[in-house]
């Protein structure tokens, strides 16, 4: 069997990445690992974050994994360049697909963006944009309300909606700005709604999507891709509560889990 | 000084990419050559367009390039790969970026290209997009007038449109696609007439504005991105006559020069 890409993230958020990444590379398997247990990872400290990251590093390892995605732009923010420099596969976080998207598509060169209160405190995002493209103004915003709300399964309604529009209301103040970076994985399963209260003109830029994109690149570069019909079932690992898991795994992938390969769900100890 | 991307294209086509070059990578300095005089490349036979491509390639090795862009479909479908295994620096082409990005976008899977002869019987494209999903339907398109056009100026108006209706008619009747590849850099020249002829509902994806994230990322992995205000000024260079290869650059660059570093450009026999 062709090695596998290794996915991590705090929680269910990096489902998102994990979707975008059957759905954009069907030919590749997928080795996941949600820390659930220790969610959020947001206002952790960050030499907690580091020690967390590397336990899940660790246990992906023994998989054999040939390339890893870490799929949690707080654990990005803090580990990235750490896991690059140490480890002797290819390594990509979040951050930069998203930064790289927003330079693409905004016309002002003002950009927000939106993630939990560590990576918005690490300014990793203002750092990726400006290092690529010093002209650009960066507008950012911790929204903390919104990972516990979408962990706990509230996906859309009035509460959701109630909750996303008092956290963003700052952000619509701002008239330059045409794109908004959903800097948290979490971010993409409440899209709808973020567009809802940010209106038709700002451009949401999903990390998820672009992540899986330059995934693709990596692999492809490294000759790394898998050949078609060499797919294995995908294995998904929670360190929390596996009926949860497979409850919110299911809600966010919804229909469409009848057309990716099968998944083999399994609590783990880290 | 700083080593520059070099960039080569049959003509101006591939002015759209170094523009977006440019404009997302504002710290680079880039170094043009377009063989206007022998354009266009897509009706010529392989061995041909490959010596035209060899010779262009080695003029700019002379300048010291530090990366390579092929911005032109015809040429990438016939020498990626070959400049990829005998060159030691990272060589990029179009199709790759823009079969990703169609990837990344369709909902149906089902995916049109539209591209010179050469590109469309290369099947480049439906390689591309078939050997990393291969669900994607794919219906291709030889829009053989679009570049002479584009060459001689006709960018908007009655005969733009009647000569983009006439050859788009067999596209419009495929009615499960939903993203169309402007498979050739002349193309996103016309972006808004092909736009305007395909319908709101249609996709349209640039391989210009790809190919230029796509060398983003891959400066950023090889660690080659330059450091801000180490800018030089960006040199372009045609083999055919120098007036109208500036006012075509004018033209396709429209009000945006003055946002840009300053470009200075020759004539040059290769």
């Amino acid at each position: 069997m062709e090695r596998a890409i290794g996915v991590i993230d705090s929680g269910v958020g990096g489902l998102t990445v994990a979707y975008e990444l059957m759905r954009q590379l069907p030919n590749e398997r997928l080795i996941y690992l949600g820390d659930t247990l220790r969610c959020p990872y947001g206002p952790r400290p960050e030499l907690e974050i580091k020690a967390f990251t590397w336990e899940m590093v660790n246990f992906l390892l023994t998989k054999h994994i040939k390339m890893l995605v870490i799929a949690c732009n707080t654990a990005t923010a803090f580990t990235l360049q750490e896991l690059q420099e140490k480890l002797d596969i290819p390594v990509i976080g979040v951050i930069q697909p998203g930064a790289r998207a927003a330079i693409k598509v905004t016309k002002t060169n003002h950009v927000g963006v939106i993630g939990t209160l560590g990576t918005i405190g690490s300014e990793a995002y203002a750092t990726a944009l400006q290092t690529i493209k010093p002209e650009i103004a960066v507008t950012s915003l911790a929204c903390s309300p919104f990972v516990p709300m979408v962990e706990k399964g509230i996906l859309q309604g009035e509460q959701c909606l109630s909750v996303v529009k008092e956290s963003l209301l700052p952000m619509q103040k701002i008239k330059k700005m045409d794109t908004l970076i959903l800097g948290c994985t979490h971010y993409p399963i409440i899209k709808d709604t973020i567009q809802q209260v940010m209106g038709p003109k700002i451009s949401l830029i999903s990390s998820s999507e672009e992540t899986a994109r330059e995934t693709s690149i990596i692999l492809e570069m490294k000759g790394l891709l898998n050949k078609p019909n060499e797919v294995g079932n995908h294995e998904f690992y929670t360190t929390g509560n596996l009926e949860t898991f497979k409850k919110m795994t299911h809600r966010i992938f919804a229909k469409r889990m009848e057309s990716i390969q099968p998944i083999t769900m399994y609590r783990t100890v880290i």
